[in-house]
């Protein structure tokens, strides 16, 4: 038997730090479900002191986890912080805290301001502070990637000495090179007593576009833990993508003396519900799950693999769940059908929102032959999206083409319950509708990004539109729409946004 | 001075081979003149026996380049291909050919069907045969990722005797891990006599995320050359992205006693282009290039991006090009200032297509206020587009909204001359408008991707909207389209898609 690998997700915690990809509480939930079907080892929840919103996930995803997989909390080297991320874990059946502090010569002079010495103390202080809460402690030794060999060893060393469970070695800034990288990893093996009954867990960045790279050296030289994402969400360009480690892990299982447990054949679906729920689109040569990933043009290829698959293509696609067969939902399936498929879509939902969606599943059944998976993804979003809004979509009008200009009338339900009615004119139709909007809406902020995702098959498609909003305070917030419509989807996934941040703001 | 690696791009060739990337020459040559700003060493024309369009591109950049950089065509290992690449390559001032044959067990068992000896006779027959023409000769060992360590030394001893200049050693099916790919690099540099006399080139493939890290782990080992793309585009999960491996050695330039003469500053302009020609999309944590690569949205983060950078980003944004200042053109600029833009964007053009585009320009400034980088590169691809259309958008007019029947009135010119309004109604208005084109242009084919992108910042931005249909053949083609209106672009793009089909069928 080959060493077993965990797999480490933190696309609720570094995942939803990528700008743009902020997620509630409910999507954090259909995500964790996910990774449950996914068979993750470790699920990183979230980082309990930095909102209420965080702390509440954390709360609410250690409840839906049970035994299933260990649900760990971020913290800083402070103790405030692990007391907040204890008591968020407190129904977690295997909790984890995850605490830590930065280790690089920047890191402590020009962030921290602090010697060696005092951060080792700060170290073993929060280290010995999470074990009064909780058995499984892991220590994250920020920056690693750049720090001294020597000066990492001993806070590794004095870590492990004060009961840490897992130890992990981030390159943070994406900087290093894989066999460098390795060979820290190597040194850590080689000179921290007692690391053989420690994980030693790696965390990489993808600056350089080697996350994935970076994780295997790791793994390569005795790393036991890889945290990741799905997509290689995260800060920056991203971290290690949990589908092309495990899929790399997978094709060299006896090289690299290793496995993981992971349930491959869900990759495509977790891609696609990240995707859709964090608004943050992958792109068509993306490894594993982009659209082209096993697309073939050149005549040289497709010739050779109608010969034989393997002689351009190492996975079989099904292997990762691309291209399965779907279960299609039509006008004539029951309440009964609609509900078991969003079950194994990883919904769950009381009857009477059930009933709400299954109206708008007729609805749209009427006017598409077909009912897709990626429908009803749109369409239960959408309806979780309309939830919470302050403002709502009562109607909106549009007349535009070529040659005219393109004008928008819309009716607007606003907080205190009045319908206001507006008309504007624009550049286009959306411009139209957004300047209408505008006027309702009379909140200062710039539209960073527009993108429409056509999230299903054939010309009848539903269209989900992400926006991404700049408020005056710098803060970025996203919205989404779906609707037949284009023009709906856009003036939705606007008011999405606008009523996300002035949310915020109350 | 540290060794200096050659950069081979073949954005133009691999990047091509993306299903639902491929060019026109016209927009082949924009891209060549960015890869001169580039400072490529090397540009991959094409391969021109595949089609006449490759042989007319490799023959234009060839004209275009004069002595700035090495163009190169590819040639399997057949006469006939070797005699048509040197025909497209006359008039190069540094004409290079590219042949080769698959190493690889499965390659020569099942491809080829070939013994080892058989394999090795070819390859030399073609080296030997492409000498005649020209004195660069490289050769590609097709799969030599899988290939066995002592056979891939073998034909590559006899390439080298044959007087091959650049032995080519692709990870064709992405399958390596960095460090065994480094080895096998490692392998030739210590057994093929000769081969301090000729370059050592790696082609990797990114299939299990690691493209970047190959190439990598290939120069550590002694390779002088990377053949790269822009955006990392690429049959599948495409290759090595240059902006990447450009900044990794960068980095790290020491370490690896290497560097390159990319200017770096035109990797963010360089991306913006090849993803608005190929249609292409770049995802947000893509490293270097996308949108959140210089991004912080954690409070830590940003506390410690604050204090310093490099506590967090390794790279400063403007050495990509990120950020940097844009010169804007409002509806009070000249003529000249608009040709100077184009000219300094990489576009030329003759006096009256620049007339033309002077009328566009002043059209969309009046409607917007500022006309960037983005709004000029949507404009100008859009004119190219026009000039060959079969069928022609005379006018569409579109009513749509929520609560209404979303319903379109088209008017189109045919190849005839002739105009045919027709009118329709759909789920939207896109379905709307694309079963009216149905009705006028009655091919079968299915829409595979509908994608929008706002190239520019603001709500009144340029919406450029770019679809892939497949064709009954199962061919896919890529029509783009820009418009303020995006029902408007969302039809030209579709249009422009059946006028590609149709005119291939003739």
């Amino acid at each position: 038997m080959t060493r077993k690998i965990d797999i480490f997700d933190t696309t609720l915690r570094d995942g939803e730090q990528s700008p743009g990809a902020s997620m509630n509480t409910e999507e954090k939930l259909v995500i964790a479900r996910e990774m449950l079907r996914l068979n993750v080892d470790v699920i990183e929840a979230g980082f309990p002191i930095s909102s209420p919103g965080d702390f509440e996930s954390v709360r609410k995803i250690s409840e839906l986890v049970g035994y299933d997989a260990v649900v760990c909390a971020l913290t800083r080297a402070i103790e405030k912080d692990i007391v907040v991320a204890a008591d968020a874990l407190q129904f977690a059946k295997r909790p984890r805290i995850h605490t830590g502090i930065g280790v690089s010569e920047s890191h402590m002079r020009d962030k921290l301001r602090l010697t060696p010495d005092q951060t080792v103390e700060r170290a073993v202080e929060a280290v010995t502070c999470a074990k009064k809460y909780v058995d499984d402690v892991q220590f994250y030794a920020e920056d690693a990637g750049r720090s001294d060999y020597a000066f990492l060893a001993r806070i590794i060393q004095a870590v492990v000495d004060a009961g840490a469970t897992v130890v992990n070695i981030p390159d943070t800034t994406g900087y290093s090179l894989p066999e460098e990288f390795g060979r820290r990893i190597k040194h850590l093996v080689d000179n921290v007593n007692g690391i053989e009954g420690v994980t030693i867990a790696v965390h990489c960045h993808n600056d350089l576009g080697m996350a994935t790279a970076l994780a295997m050296a790791g793994v390569a030289n005795g790393a036991r833990q890889i945290e990741c994402t799905i997509n290689g969400l995260g800060e920056r360009a991203g971290n290690t993508a949990m589908e092309e480690v495990v899929m790399a892990i997978k094709m060299h299982e006896a090289e690299l003396d290793a496995h993981t447990d992971i349930n491959t054949r869900e990759f495509v679906k977790a891609s696609r519900l990240v995707s859709s729920i964090t608004g943050m689109n992958v792109q068509a040569n993306k490894a594993i799950v982009g659209a082209n990933a096993f697309a073939h043009s050149s005549g040289i290829h497709q010739d050779g693999v109608l010969k034989k698959r393997d002689t351009y293509e190492i996975i079989d696609p099904a292997d990762v769940g691309a291209g399965a067969s779907q279960i299609v939902l039509t006008a004539r399936s029951g309440h009964a059908a609609l509900k078991h498929r969003l079950e194994e879509l990883g919904y769950e939902f009381e009857p009477e929102k059930l009933d709400e969606l299954y109206e708008a599943f007729l609805n749209l059944a009427d006017k598409k032959k077909e009912v897709y998976d990626e429908d009803l993804e749109s369409l239960v979003n959408e309806r979780d999206r309309e939830a919470d809004a302050l403002y709502t979509l009562e109607g909106v009008q549009i007349s535009c083409g070529f040659p005219l200009t393109p004008t928008a009338t819309l009716t607007v339900r606003n907080p205190e319950g009045q319908s206001i009615t507006v008309c504007d004119w624009g550049t286009g139709p959306v411009d139209a509708v957004y300047k209408a909007v505008n006027q309702v809406i009379g909140t200062e902020n710039d539209l960073m990004e527009y993108s429409v995702q056509s999230v299903t098959r054939g010309i009848d498609a539903l269209g989900e539109v992400t926006v991404r909003v700049k408020a005056a305070s710098g803060e970025i917030y996203t919205g989404r729409g779906a609707d037949g419509d284009i023009i709906v989807s856009s003036t939705k996934a606007y008011l999405n946004a606008l009523n996300r941040l002035i949310s915020d703001r109350r």
